[in-house]
């Protein structure tokens, strides 16, 4: 069972953002004494209305220095949106920066913005991902690789850097729907769950995947992993009072910009906040988050959860008072079930 | 006058690259302690021949964990190979982590193999370069952007993540040819003068760049910067004995890459190697490396140096050694100089 912590990456406008890193080093400098095994971070670009956020590589690359040996995850990378060349190079840069320890994430990403911005033309967006991926892996794999589009051309160049790990670091595929998460048992070494989705939907899709790794003649993956948004309070009217103002801002966010639109089964972000909460967020007790965190052991198979523990404007303190508690009775607990 | 440190980053095929990172870590915290200014670090893609690196912004984003109050130079990025909105977000996130310090270095390129993979199409690199600059200038200062082109699509776009410094960091425009020269006065901050040309040549291209700065009715800039390659130790013969195999090799490397056939005047590094180094590499006993750089300092006017002290398989010791009587007595000698 392992636990990476994701980082809060999303601040505020009127946050000082050297300040806001040297609190993230503070969270990571906490998850590393306390056993948490990885650090992740995800990446998006032109955020927008009242949020702001340093990008993925930089962040994840200064992070390392507070890390010991932890290992990190790019949960995920937007790759359709990037050059091959340009993904395998950091990429690898990064596996050697954290020595070999890089779990690496990959998305579709979703947001008209961003494709526009980086000029990839509508109905091209899973064939851009896919050729980026499997350019990529060829890239860290093979002793010369030509490939031809007309955003890239490689006419038997060999790469020199290499990540760490041989032939390529462990490859999530994040997938929302039904023909993505089919697609993440073909392509990937694991398919990386949504910390969106109700226990119901990932229960279908498991079923999904598993057929699809079946029909692949693959082995289920050796880790399952989920994304999950946890506060812990002494009790749940504390813990509600504490997080409630900013788990409800960044759902609102999440609505703006359409996330629960590729989410399946007219799932909507916008609803009452208590009816958003149940099924997804983990929130109450340490022991009452054990609980709800039970079934993705137990049932779903879960065996490694990235955490994120805190939300634009949430006071340090605040969040480093639920990761005691999650660090010291909730992972505990965890770490000691029996995963289906 | 100031004073930053040219990682090393290239290194052999056959180096271990978590080593060579740790090795990297200690030129930095030299350089920090000994009161050097700043960390500088180029970028390509595609290394060729015996020769890997790590990619310069999660490298660059590392190394600040252990440079204390020094500040950061992109020396240079490549900005026609990448998308505007990759560049604003990313750089100013990297100004974010070095604490508003960062200066912001671009380049045109040179190597076919780098902008045909990144989909850049010849006769294009330059109006691309032009408009990645702008484009990123306007992202950081203005508050919505427009810009339209076949392989970005901005509309109305209103970027959240600024740098430090507003409205963004100094801009230094490495240029190597006359035109280039001239436009770096109207479109830069100041021309970061390369290391490998002869002091016959920079003498010629700063006439021809304060020309255009009056043509275009600005001062001259407050910072002129040059990169440099120096070795020191006690005496000549022994600089030449430790840091000759490992020179020579570098030169190889940029003979077949070709980049002198961007140099003006015919210069070409397929030559002998006693004769490569008159007049552009700074090597000898301390008196002498102080004696080598004075007309820089005092004909030329420079004011910044980027001192890259360390090459491709040089052990780590040497250049330390080297890097002690730069830092105790070359650096001190030059604060010392009046500049012209």
């Amino acid at each position: 069972m392992r636990f990476g912590l994701s980082m809060t990456v999303q601040q505020h406008l009127d946050t000082d953002m050297v300040s806001a890193l040297e609190e993230n080093c503070v969270m990571v400098r906490h998850a590393r004494d306390q056993g948490w095994d990885s650090v992740f971070c995800g990446q998006h670009y032109l955020n927008t209305g009242d949020n702001q956020k340093l990008q993925q590589v930089p962040m994840l690359a200064r992070l390392q220095a507070e890390a010991g040996e932890m290992g990190v995850g790019l949960g995920v990378m937007l790759i359709n949106l990037h050059n091959p060349v340009y993904v395998a190079e950091t990429v690898a840069s990064l596996d050697v920066i954290w020595r070999g320890n890089l779990v690496f994430g990959v998305g579709l990403g979703y947001r008209e913005v961003e494709f526009d911005a980086f000029g990839v033309p509508k109905g091209q967006r899973l064939r851009r991902f896919l050729e980026v991926l499997e350019v990529t892996r060829r890239l860290w794999s093979e002793e010369r690789v030509s490939f031809e589009s007309d955003w890239c051309r490689l006419e038997d160049v060999h790469m020199n850097i290499r990540p760490v790990q041989r032939p390529h670091p462990p490859i999530w595929v994040a997938a929302n729907n039904d023909r993505m998460v089919q697609r993440a048992a073909r392509i990937g070494d694991t398919w990386y769950i949504n910390p969106h989705s109700t226990t119901a939907t990932i229960r279908r899709h498991l079923a999904l995947y598993r057929e699809a790794l079946r029909a692949a003649g693959r082995p289920d993956p050796a880790v399952l992993p989920c994304g999950k948004e946890i506060f812990c309070a002494r009790d749940r009217p504390t813990a509600l009072e504490q997080a409630g103002p900013y788990l409800a801002g960044k759902y609102r966010d999440y609505a703006r910009w359409g996330q629960d639109r590729v989410m399946p089964g007219g799932e909507d972000f916008n609803r009452p906040f208590e009816e958003l909460l149940r099924d997804r967020f983990i929130l109450g007790s340490p022991e009452e988050c054990v609980e709800q965190l039970r079934p993705y052991v137990e049932e779903l198979g879960i065996n490694h959860f990235n955490f994120r523990t805190r939300w634009a404007g949430m006071p340090l303190a605040t969040a480093l008072a639920s990761m005691r508690l999650i660090s010291g009775e909730v992972i505990p607990a965890l770490r000691a079930m029996a995963p289906r």
